[in-house]
């Protein structure tokens, strides 16, 4: 008789044991079933709101087009990221709003990303956890400054993250690429605490829900990042409108793998959500065209 | 004749046109007509309510309870720190609670703290910040990790940011005190960013609007950091329940100032919203002595 013994984790939790690494299968098996890696970022902005989704009401406003822009989607995209800072400038009205687009989003087989970049002391980021898995979402961005025990209960609370490690802006290597003594970045300091929290939450497709955001932009060192990371999925805004381009995505890539293993989710907004409709055609199709398109390219990419 | 001539700055403005800056000076006056640079933090957490404010529905309790302490500690103190998560957790209902609240603590004259660690690449954290504003937040916490460009968006709305440096919990030391190359920790970095922001927004009183986030559990780094940004205010979390002491503190001040000028704000939140009343005293009562003791106590610290 064989007694098998687990080795304690750092939140001791085994990954079959882990409610939270049910998130990163279920991307895996989204992106399996539409082809791509690629997430619409949903950023509803009111000043770039189509003609035919202007309101007098700019939360009604905001509504409309959100609940059109998921729908248009949905058929050919695995997952959509909300940018919580877009709903919230809004007030409690746009929270309503974010809310109640996350679980139709949700109710229509995506995969929720709240993009809310949340990060706080443990007792706080229960309440943040809590709150996001209340609006219905499978993943949620987090701000790993203060340590990882803000980065936990989010897990514990079932739900998958990603952390910000190495991100898109212009100013971003102001902190990010500041070289430690050990010789490594802080991105890449982070990246080895991501790692280490991820080993407790691999999925049975071998992803961590503890997943890593690397901008596109940020390609010539990625390819460390990746070394140091090799279960992380990596959520990669900027894509397209921010300069990321297809050989930048390659370098983020999982070795080896099908696109549903690749370990990217490549994001896309304004590409996509403000897609210019032709002369006859509803704002709608171009967006679902865009959608479209950008998945076959993403798919290229990465196949 | 003399010419003068403003030198350029990081945002273009001089302190004299920020208006971000009034809020350094509301603290200011508020802190020397209280006479005590004191912040109680309402962080109201369902379980830990009192009796009295127990309802059926949680988000009435959670109002309720908040409006009771805000208008105990009102006379009291000079200023009011709302932990955005603990609003948030409920939902958008939550959130309008959250909002009026602000609301009325600002009408009561509380200079108001949105601890909310917001933080995104410029464009979001645009949005974040008219949030914050519309709610009526004179500061807000925000996390530098980004960058100061994910920063500067709240100072041009017009508020006021404490940046994460040094925060109090267990774990903060994973990141924030890793030796760069430079010598410096990461928070001492972190501090030169913030310093160099708060220049442009220093207000008549000689303190900057661009403070920082420093938990009184980190003392024994604190004079570095206060050497680091001679003219910020200090939010300090951690005193009291969190173990920071009256030392902790003193190590905190800026040299030879009155306590309005001293460049700290201590909050305290456990030990003041949950004050137990004694037998047949009103738990608002309660709530209102242990607020002005912490101000009496605080201000012989500092004084």
């Amino acid at each position: 008789m064989t007694i098998s013994v687990t080795p304690p984790t750092t939140t001791g939790k085994t990954a079959a044991g882990s409610i939270a690494a049910r998130n990163a299968d279920l991307l895996v098996q989204a992106i399996s079933s539409k082809g791509s890696p690629v997430c619409v970022g949903l950023d509803p902005a009111l000043e770039q709101l189509p003609e035919a989704t202007r309101r007098d009401d700019p939360v009604e406003a905001i509504e409309m087009f959100s609940r059109g822009v998921i729908d248009a989607v949905a058929p050919h995209v695995p997952a959509i990221k909300f940018q919580s800072a877009c709903y919230e400038r809004h007030g409690w009205r746009g929270m309503r709003v974010l809310e109640s687009c996350m679980h139709h989003a949700r109710n229509l087989g995506l995969v929720v990303v709240l993009d809310a970049k949340r990060g706080d002391i443990g007792i706080s980021s229960n309440h943040y956890a809590a709150a996001a898995a209340g609006a219905g979402a499978h993943f949620v961005t987090v701000n790993g400054y203060l340590g990882l025990s803000g980065v936990e209960p989010f897990l514990n609370a079932g739900l998958g993250v990603f952390v910000l490690v190495r991100t898109s802006n212009p100013d971003s290597a102001a902190v990010q690429s500041e070289k430690l003594a050990s010789g490594a970045t802080v991105a890449e300091h982070m990246a080895g605490l991501v790692h280490t929290l991820g080993v407790a939450h691999i999925g049975a497709a071998g992803l961590s829900a503890v997943g890593a955001v690397v901008g596109a932009t940020q390609s010539r060192e990625a390819g460390a990042l990746r070394a140091l990371m090799p279960d992380q999925i990596f959520l990669i805004p900027g894509y397209g409108a921010q300069g990321g381009t297809a050989d930048d995505i390659r370098v983020m890539r999982r070795a080896s793998q099908p696109p549903e293993k690749s370990g990217v989710l490549v994001t896309a907004s304004r590409s996509v959500i403000y897609a210019k409709a032709t002369e006859g055609q509803h704002w709608l199709e171009a967006v679902g065209t865009a959608a479209k398109n950008l998945a076959h390219e993403i798919r290229d990419v990465v196949g």
